[in-house]
C-alpha cells in the first residue's frame, strides 16, 4: 500500500479507558477496536516511535469518565508503558489545556495517527484540531468507535450511521482515514525491514 | 421560552461569504438560513450587542473561497457593518491562528451565538472549539446549512442527514441548539422592553 508515514509519526490513543465500557454510553459499533490499537501499539512499541496516551479526566460528577475511582484507569491492553507520553485532558479535545501540542512540537513531530474513542465526539474533536493545526493526521477508521445517537428529531441513527458520517465529514479535509489492516501491514513490513516508513 | 442570553453575548457568523453559493459544493439544504441569519444581526445591531463575523481566506488554489476574487466577499445581506468585529481565518476552526479568543476574553465575552455554513464543517470545529475553550454556546440550527456528502462505502447522506447527526453529535456536549423562531421571539421582546437578557 502506498502509505507513507513519517519515522517519527506518534500514534496517540484517544480515552481507551474502563470507562468506555460503561453501559451508559448505549449500544457501540466496532467491539474490537481495541484489539486494533493493541495491534498498533505493538508496532509503534517494537519500531520505538513515539507512543501518546490521552487520557480523560472527566469534570463531570457522575461520568464514569471521573478520576479517582477504577473507570478512569486505561484498559489493562492499552495501559501506557515505560517513556510513553501521557496526556491528560478535561474536555473531549486533547489539545485545550494540555501539554499536547507543545510536546509534540518540542519533539519535532509533525504526523499523527489517531485511535481511541468516541469517533463523533473526542476523536472528532482531536482530529479536526489536528489537522487544523498542521499536523498530517490519520485516522484509523476501525481503531476507533461510535455510540447509537438520537436526533433532535427524535431519530435514532446507528453507531454504524455514525460512524459513517463521521468519517465521511472528518476525511480528506481534517485527516486521511485509513483502515488498520493495510495500514498495519505496511508498518509490519517497515519494521521488520529497518526501512524508515 | 426560558432562554437565557447574556447581554454581551457575541453573535459569529461564520464563512456566509458569496463562495458559500458556488455550485462546486452540490446540494445544500436550508435555503433561508443566510436570512436567519440576517435576521439576528439585526436584533443584535438593534441592541447594540458584539458582532463578530468570521471571514474564510482560503489556501487551496482552486476553492471559491480564495482570497482576491469576488467568492471571498460577504454576502450581501450579511456584510460587516461599522465597528463589528472581522476574523479572517485559514482554517476550518475560527480559533486557530486568529484573534478571535483573544478579542472575545478582552471584551469580556463568555457566550457566543452561532450562525454559517458549513455546519459539518466550519461552524462544527468552531463549535466544538467554543464549548471546549468554555464559551457558553448557541448554536442556530436553521441559521446554518450543511451539503450532500458521500461517505468512504459510496453511501450518499442527504445534506438534512448530515445536519440531523452533526446536531446531534453537537447539542447538550458542546453547544445548546436552537431554533431561530422562539430564540428570535425572545430576543426581540427583550430588546423591545430594554430588558437585559
Amino acid at each position: 500500500m502506498p502509505y507513507r508515514i513519517a519515522e517519527n509519526a506518534a500514534l496517540v490513543i484517544i480515552d481507551f479507558q474502563k470507562a468506555i465500557d460503561d453501559p451508559v454510553w448505549g449500544r457501540r459499533n466496532n467491539p474490537d477496536a481495541e484489539d486494533k490499537a493493541a495491534r498498533l501499539l505493538a508496532i509503534w512499541r517494537k519500531a520505538g516511535r513515539p507512543i501518546v496516551h490521552v487520557q480523560h479526566l472527566s469534570t463531570a460528577p457522575d461520568s464514569p469518565y471521573r478520576p479517582a475511582q477504577p473507570g478512569c484507569d486505561f484498559k489493562d491492553l492499552l495501559a501506557p508503558g515505560p517513556g510513553e507520553i501521557v496526556i491528560q485532558k478535561r474536555t473531549n479535545n486533547a489539545f485545550i489545556d494540555t501539554g499536547l501540542e507543545a510536546t509534540l512540537r518540542g519533539f519535532g513531530i509533525g504526523e499523527l495517527v489517531i485511535a481511541g474513542v468516541l469517533l463523533h465526539n473526542s476523536v472528532d474533536a482531536t482530529v479536526r484540531m489536528a489537522g487544523n493545526l498542521g499536523f498530517k493526521t490519520w485516522l484509523v477508521e476501525d481503531a476507533t468507535a461510535s455510540i447509537d445517537l438520537t436526533d433532535l428529531q427524535g431519530r435514532l441513527w446507528t453507531a454504524e450511521d455514525v460512524h459513517a458520517v463521521s468519517l465521511a465529514q472528518l476525511n480528506g479535509e481534517y485527516a486521511s482515514v485509513v483502515r488498520s489492516e493495510p495500514f498495519l501491514d505496511r508498518l509490519q513490513t517497515l519494521v521488520a525491514d529497518g526501512t524508515p516508513a
